[in-house]
């Protein structure tokens, strides 16, 4: 329970709510324990509540009836994630699995919903939190279908980049076939842009951290759509 | 004034507030009027509040560099856009034009902040609203990386009949131009699949009537994603 409450009031959903708002949202929350590979729920389940990391890294996807995999997001700690059959359709629309051992928080609905209606910083926050969803959304269409598989990879390191604040080196912290996946490609064809991209000095590759040696040349080719050949 | 009350009186978006509440509402919007054409605004523009369809039809959408168009929504009467960065960013993350003449309801952020704040069932009603924004981006994504184009054709007859109540038959109120831009494709493809799905008696067209002659073989071709040869 103190794990629980300490877990609280580090997650980004919860900031500028007082202690005592934070000591009713951890009298709800249950924790659950997932080992790597281990499903947490499927798309299409009744959901009856949503769930927030707080320590491993989730994946959320879609799957084809051929079992091909597009993935959504890679959630790591303090990212909330099936909130959306919350608020609207009560089944979840994709599936998620932990790829590591995850300690993971569930908040039931119910419970959630009513502590929204009576504060509201916790709703603004959820608010903030699905818009800031629907412009990663609006990104990642544009990707799949106005730009070529080389430019999403030039946002998306750009994009990490930003994210984990260091400007000329990133750690990739998916597996080569996850990013292929999160990218909307194979294996091979992204291996294959590595390489070129490496060669056009570009980025350094070394192990899972990745130089961006040419950090304007990334954003024109971010824009641009396409790899000089 | 008294028209904006009565539209405001009919938007999913404000179902539940009581009178007063929505002539909190009333007070603070403003009405726009747009010609076809017409931008209402575009990615990037910083954003001083969201936007309702009184009357007409708008379109949201990103474009690439070399001016290729992803629809991401068409909207009509009651539907809100451009709540995005009301919440988060404080940019647009695409671009809003007028298929149509058009009457628009503006409402400024901060009074509309001020106003969510105050009334839990407002909030409510806005999550619900943007986690169906992100569901239905969801199974765009899923169509755009997992689908070939005719399964997202009939995926899309499947949700209009859905929408419009009508079993087997719908109306498209987009243009054939617009709808293959909405499902990721060019219209001469999208012609020959219309004639190769009429060809298999799946569909008839009608003008801007389909009339869904085989719903299951269409839901079958939704969910495979092949056309058979």
């Amino acid at each position: 329970m103190k794990l629980i409450r300490k877990t609280l009031s580090i997650i980004p959903l919860f900031n500028g709510l007082s202690s005592e708002q934070l000591d009713e949202i951890g009298a709800i929350t249950v924790e659950r324990r997932y080992g790597r590979g281990d499903s947490i729920f499927m798309e299409g389940d009744a959901a009856d509540g949503f769930y927030i990391v707080a320590d491993g890294q989730v994946k959320i996807f879609k799957t084809s009836l051929e079992g091909k995999e597009q993935i959504l997001h890679i959630y790591g700690p303090g990212n909330p994630f099936g909130e959306v059959p919350v608020f609207s359709g009560r089944r979840f629309p994709a599936n998620a699995v932990a790829l590591v051992g995850s300690r993971i928080l569930f908040l039931p609905r119910g419970a959630f919903v009513d502590l929204i209606a009576r504060h509201p910083s916790l709703s603004m926050n959820m608010l903030g939190e699905l818009s800031m969803r629907l412009r990663e959304f609006t990104v990642q269409i544009e990707n799949l279908s106005l730009k070529e598989v080389p430019s999403r990879l030039a946002s998306y390191l750009i994009y990490l980049a930003s994210e984990q604040e260091t400007a000329n080196r990133v750690t990739l912290k998916i597996s080569k076939g996850q990013l292929a996946s999160l990218l909307g490609t194979i294996p091979e064809t992204l291996s294959r842009i590595f390489a070129k991209m490496t060669a056009q000095n570009l980025i350094r590759v070394e192990g899972k951290t990745i130089r961006l040696l040419d950090p304007l040349g990334l954003e024109d080719l971010a824009a641009a759509g396409k790899l000089a050949e």
